[in-house]
Order: C-alpha cells, then sequence, then structure tokens
C-alpha cells in the first residue's frame, strides 16, 4: 500500500469553503481504501489529508480522473500551500 | 468525530518487531472508524499512525481495554518516543 500524510492551508478565512469543495468530492476513485479530510484544530486555515492507495500509481492516476481535475480547478484559488508532507507505507488496521 | 496523526519512533533497530506487535492488536475498538499503521520510508525506526474516533472519549476509553492494555504492555519497550502528534477534526471521506 502507499499512504500520504500532508496538511493543506487555505488562503486566510477561505477554509470553510475549501473543506466544502474538497467534502464534495468524496468520490468513487479506484485503488484508494482510505481519504480523510480532516479540520486543524491549532491552525485555523489548516486541512489535515491522510491517503491510503493501493500503490502510488493508483493515486498518481487518480489525479488524472475528470472529477479530481474539476475539484483541483475549483479548490485551486482557495490553497495558499501545503506543508507537514510525508509519504507512508500503511501494512494494516482499521478502515482498509 | 476525532483524529490523531503521529509517529511513533522504535528503539533502534526494533521497529519490525514493533510493527508485528502493533498490527497482531488490531482488534474491535469501540468507536474506532479507522485505524493505519504505516511504515515511515523516511526514517528507519519511525511508524506513522492515523486515527479516527467517534470522539475523543471514545479514543479516551479504548486506553483501558484488556486487549490495548496487552499490547502497550508488550510494545512499550521497543518504543523511543513520540513526535509530529496533531489532533484533527476530521469531517468526511473514504473508508471511515
Amino acid at each position: 500500500m502507499y499512504g500520504l500524510i500532508g496538511r493543506m492551508v487555505a488562503v486566510a478565512g477561505r477554509r470553510e469553503e475549501l473543506l466544502d469543495i474538497l467534502l464534495s468530492q468524496i468520490s468513487d476513485m479506484p485503488g484508494c481504501r482510505s481519504y480523510v479530510i480532516a479540520r486543524d484544530p491549532a491552525h485555523e486555515d489548516g486541512i489535515w489529508i491522510s491517503e491510503v492507495w493501493d500503490s502510488a500509481e493508483s493515486h498518481k492516476a487518480s489525479l488524472a480522473l475528470p472529477a479530481v481535475q474539476a475539484t483541483i480547478t475549483k479548490a485551486r484559488p482557495l490553497i495558499a500551500g501545503f506543508d507537514n508532507r510525508h509519504e507512508t507505507e500503511p501494512l494494516g488496521g482499521v478502515g482498509l
């Protein structure tokens, strides 16, 4: 499995709008086992995203899906940046 | 929902043993929606753990479960520490 943990930082004051876009995107993404979108209670513009995929390839392929492309286009103006990005190798657990 | 993202650091050279203990623990934990255990490819002793619970209370209550207590007892000698600990407010996604 292939995992990503990272924090997206919204343009100041636009986090809720950005969350609405991200949460409305949730669709069938082949190879996606887990995709958690969370508010960061310690940073008023922070959004934590944790992902588990069958493979790095299935993650990469998802970025070309029309629904994901549409979300990226809508979300981009509201994203100030990313930090705390970590690739992981998920091994097991609950909810995979 | 209540979430935690954090990195556990194994005693040098003991990560695989620690992973075996953590992965064998996976049991029914009331209120647990997601619990992902992952190797950190960027740190030879690092283990990423991402959790989603119904509430902070269900997370706290899990620590008193006999199976979880037994795992903590077995794992403790192999844990050097924790870092990158973040509480989150999960809102939605895949696999919850």
